[in-house]
């Protein structure tokens, strides 16, 4: 796809905005599309970037910083209900409090996607995730053999989320240490945003 | 649901977000929520409410501009493949370039939602929508009849559209007018957003 | 949209599935499409079809049986692990062990459409529904009045529920009453299939 | 997810239905679950599982078949409007006529899903796909290296596709050639059900 595909490519395009400076990334995954990301005109929808973007986040708060989205279990009865600090991590959910994304050429089902993560603003009760999905085409080299091309980010999103107890919805006065120490691995050089500072 | 619900609401919330002045607005449509809308945390996932946007919108669309989004008919012969003055609506489609959210109370299913939607800025090819989200609950008034309530909105959502050539991908240069006059109907006092100027 | 529109309307079509004898039905609810409903081919996806089935089965389940699918507290001390005789609808959910569907119009987003639901067979711990769905469409009748004009199912879908603990997952002995009861409430007169008897 | 995990799993379960003899199978993909896929109850929902068959039968219709799902050119002047044989396979569109799944234990994401699919029956105009979904889970075995660990499907989907003339919506009196070759491609040997003859 070249920059002619798409109006908001190229040094006039994307609604003013501008383009981030894309690498380095902190952390990665690969997803196919699915035939319903697609909307009429062809392309995948634009609400299915933030879909995306949640399953990596989602992904990655459950293997690498003890989140857990569904349990079974009553809460442990440690936990402070009026949202001071939480011993637990499975006692906290993130909920998302804002959004926003960027985008810069459309891509279409039948594709793979390459999404990849940093956090760009940790607070004390929040944080800010920024993730560049990537159309990974197979092209065919000189000697025949295929090969992965990466090129520029397709769509770039941003989601902020606030942890609160999952029980009473309050935000956590401080992230537990598991928590806090995994979403500090995402941190990158050169992409921090001094912004949510009271959160 | 009260303001105590959501890390989002009252003024210290909402990751920074000012809550923007709610009315007026310009159209309106009421959607049921589904089943599937609500994630694992109980609440309608942050992504379900930009796919809701997108329903008005390409509603008021299809509706009241004539744009049409799937099309059996080979484009028309009067159109201007390279860019210009395009003499038919349904030879374009709108290309989402930016979007953005601010959450300031969860719902969940089952509920019925209201949307409303409103243009904050129009050029001569991009036009940027901003929707609220409302969250509409029955209450029993003092006589035993049903009576619906609506608050704040829930969540306010803004996309970006380009119109472009259906065939080319191309913006167009100037809308045409049915488009155009249907669009300014939905302009309304005190929102407007002096940006994206140049599209 | 006539029977001339789909390949399975009419006597010849439908993948040889014989058109259910429609009514009686006995519970509906109204259900906007979504832009994001309608695949590339300009219909509203099959697989959509199961997400509104499941939609006002939930919704029944939630508002007339007693059953929460979102609980903030932990189980209550009288159910039984085991699963025997549940005490407390809210310990409960419906797991779908089977569901099937026959297409015998499309329809496509901009429509409103109408959902009406039965109970098909009730055991012990399962039951199986069927769930009619009509695209609604607005005429306008002689004197400039319009109309709504709802015609033959376009949709006719059945899931089988299996109840079971919310904690052990397995399947409960016999539904508790609130559940049971309401349950029945969905049987109509001349629809029962006399399957599943060991569930 | 042991057998007892699930009230579909096992000789008495499954709402009745025989689990199907598995092997062989004729294409396979690899798809990862989504945030999203999960419902409140914490697995993937049964409608899901209908988006990702389509999504098999779409990537092969588009990369084995010449099916084009999203066309930019007006229809070819040789195909023959009144539904006869048709020379192009990008005029054609698949349509799903029905569907069944059995569902015989459940998934949830975080996971990785192995999609296998094979042509049941192959008609003059129709074809039926049946797609096995498959949870990988990955093990750590003896000497601490990973494998990948496949067992028994969790669910089991069906559909019935009639293709049709994209214009006209009539089925096709016969298949293109490509198309029907790229379709007996797909045909296992034991797997073949004697119905839908006349379509």
């Amino acid at each position: 796809m070249s920059s002619k595909d798409h109006p908001g490519r190229g040094p006039e395009g994307g609604g003013g905005a501008r383009r981030p400076r894309e690498g380095p990334w902190a952390f990665e995954m690969d997803l196919a599309s699915r035939w319903l990301d697609n909307d009429q005109y062809g392309h995948i929808n634009n609400s299915v970037y933030y879909l995306l973007h949640d399953t990596i986040v989602n992904l990655y708060l459950a293997e690498r910083c003890g989140i857990k989205a569904f349990v079974h279990d009553p809460p442990t009865h440690g936990s402070s209900p009026g949202g001071g600090v939480v011993q637990n991590e499975s006692d906290l959910i993130g909920l998302v409090v804002s959004s926003s994304a960027n985008y810069f050429a459309p891509t279409s089902f039948p594709c793979k996607l390459r999404l990849k993560l940093r956090v760009v603003h940790l607070g004390s009760s929040s944080v800010r995730y920024e993730c560049g999905i990537f159309e990974v085409p197979v092209v065919v080299a000189g000697g025949g053999e295929q090969q992965e091309v990466e090129r520029q980010a397709n769509v770039v999103t941003q989601t902020t989320h606030v942890f609160v107890h999952r029980y009473t919805r309050r935000p956590v006065k401080l992230m537990p240490e598991r928590l806090r120490s995994g979403l500090q691995h995402l941190i990158v050089p050169g992409h921090w945003i001094g912004r949510d500072a009271k959160l």
